[in-house]
């Protein structure tokens, strides 16, 4: 399988990820197109937004030395990059990560995020061998029901998943017997995306809408939920696609595992708790028009965050991809440390 | 507003719900087609249903008259009206409430059927102000946030809502500020139907998707959830719309209360716990395909269970037309009845 986002010939080439399942690859050539496919969610995924960042720096750099370089040009491109998701702390990351570069010319930079696109996918493979290893210590050495949403898998990275990762890894020791996996409204991730992954894959899977997924863990029949995120506080607070949280409630309740797969670039220590992150906010219409048909009246609006904050004390396990932190044995350790839970959404007037 | 069910001229006239947000109406002339109607979600709703059963059995009996009255017929006829959608109590107890007037021919059976229906009628309005009295002591004389799930308006029943009543009579003293209305997919009868009964009332209102709703519930900017109910055991385990037990969950952390609305044929003393109830699976296809598109790849399934069970400990209050109810005091002055809580959701080979 090729990467999901490649340099080729001075542009960026990545997986369209609003048309899948199916299968089309779009060219990047400006830093305009970078910023508008990452507000679409042609590229969508915290690592992938990482090399996505970190590319588009070095397409600002490529195309400013078509007309005479100017480092501070490439730096002002490189903000708007980096603010075009703004929950996505792998974006900002990596951005800042290759800043250092621009100094030196188009060349460096290019070097720069060669060398943290290919650090990302080491990563996410050894992370996938560690969670593989952490979900048979809890589990069992059985085939086992995994619950996921969204999509951390390879085109929520570069080559090689999160959370999509380690069934990849599981499922190579035959020990998947079921991925249930949430349509995750409203922009499918979970029908389009993760299910291509694990049909590819070979993976037995069922899809099922978002709201049905607790019900289904209280039954019993779910061995561990599974998901990426998109940044993490300070204290541990997960924040992850919008429906994590719900996932997290049903877990705790039915004593299983709730386990979250990210790069340590994901873990942002300027953020205190959940509380501080700045949820997103999408267009209404993303809710309101189904398949393309306004399925409400003309009269209603909607309210649509893209995200929700999962407090740590809910989370069994952080996987990265050097090491696995328990949040609610740490907070124990700790004496006193506890996790604040206030997300910071707001009802009216969000969008 | 027209009523949801008539009777007019020895046939049945529905709205048809699948249509909605656009307004259409459709005439039931056989009970093939009152199977169907019920099947299909052109009628749907606890109290809706009722009536659909009770005058089902009396169309019935008007077209077995037209050939020669046969009792047994009807009553085979009336098995299959109450079977057709099994998780429904209403909808049986409304057909057994008429049965004894089969005897009596298609008079004594249009007259009990009539009077069924009149007495839900009242029964509702009852409700929802017994409900609305609820909300303000709970929440205080306030305009206040109300989260709802799927439809228990009016048109889930025949002219005056259950959850949705309670808002109707909140909103007559101006104590409604927002009600946020889950989506609620896979058919969107919360975007559809009850957007739609909000828009008429004038209502303000907000759409979410369904997995959206614990985070808002956690922000703290929700002050009750309040939904409707198909069935509640006789440890009262609510069964509900598919999505429902997500949001007691949230709102049971969130401390706030989780209210269900229902006709007192709604308890069901023949099932001791949500764990009996035969869970109704529909079909894949209602979850893959979206707006007429299939969304996910050709080798994934798709489970789709029709409801949830939510545990009795996490409801605040059940609202009849004649009490309240507040399971988890009940259980505790009980000393030891603790509610049961493994639903039957089977999720291999379901469908």
């Amino acid at each position: 399988m090729r990467r999901t986002i490649e340099w080729i010939d001075g542009h960026v080439d990545v997986v369209d990820q609003t048309a899948l399942p199916q299968q089309r690859r779009v060219a990047l050539h400006t830093v305009n197109e970078v910023v508008d496919a990452i507000h679409r969610l042609v590229v969508r995924g915290a690592p992938a937004l990482g090399a996505m960042g970190a590319l588009g720096v070095a397409l600002a750099a490529a195309r400013s030395a078509d007309q005479g370089y100017d480092p501070e040009a490439v730096r002002t491109d490189a903000r708007r990059i980096a603010a075009a998701r703004p929950t996505a702390a792998h974006l900002k990351w990596a951005v800042q990560q290759v800043l250092p570069a621009v100094a030196h010319g188009p060349a460096a930079v290019l070097d720069a995020a060669a060398a943290l696109v290919e650090a990302d996918v080491r990563a996410c493979a050894t992370l996938s061998r560690l969670g593989a290893a952490l979900l048979r210590s809890y589990v069992g050495d059985r085939p086992m029901v995994l619950h996921t949403h969204c999509n951390a898998g390879a085109l929520a990275c570069v080559e090689w998943g999160t959370a999509l990762g380690i069934v990849r890894a599981l499922h190579a020791d035959s020990l998947i017997s079921m991925v249930v996996v949430g349509e995750t409204r409203p922009l499918l991730q979970g029908s389009r995306i993760t299910a291509f992954e694990l049909a590819q894959l070979g993976v037995p899977h069922q899809i099922m809408i978002d709201a049905a997924g607790p019900g289904l863990i209280a039954s019993g029949q779910v061995d561990a939920v599974i998901v990426g995120a998109d940044r993490i506080a300070a204290n541990y607070d997960v924040v992850n696609k919008v429906g994590t949280y719900p996932l997290a409630l049903a877990a705790a309740r039915a004593g299983i595992p709730f386990v979250v797969a990210a790069p340590t670039a994901t873990l942002d220590p300027d953020t205190p708790t959940g509380a501080e992150v700045t949820i997103e906010y999408r267009d209404p219409d993303e809710v309101l028009l189904v398949g393309g048909w306004r399925m409400a009246p003309a009269e209603s609006t909607a309210f649509n965050p893209a995200f929700d904050v999962t407090p740590a004390d809910l989370v069994t396990a952080i996987v990265t991809e050097s090491r696995v932190i328990e949040p609610s044995r740490v907070t124990e350790s700790a004496g006193g440390v506890q996790p604040v839970t206030v997300p910071a959404m707001r009802l009216v007037g969000a969008y």
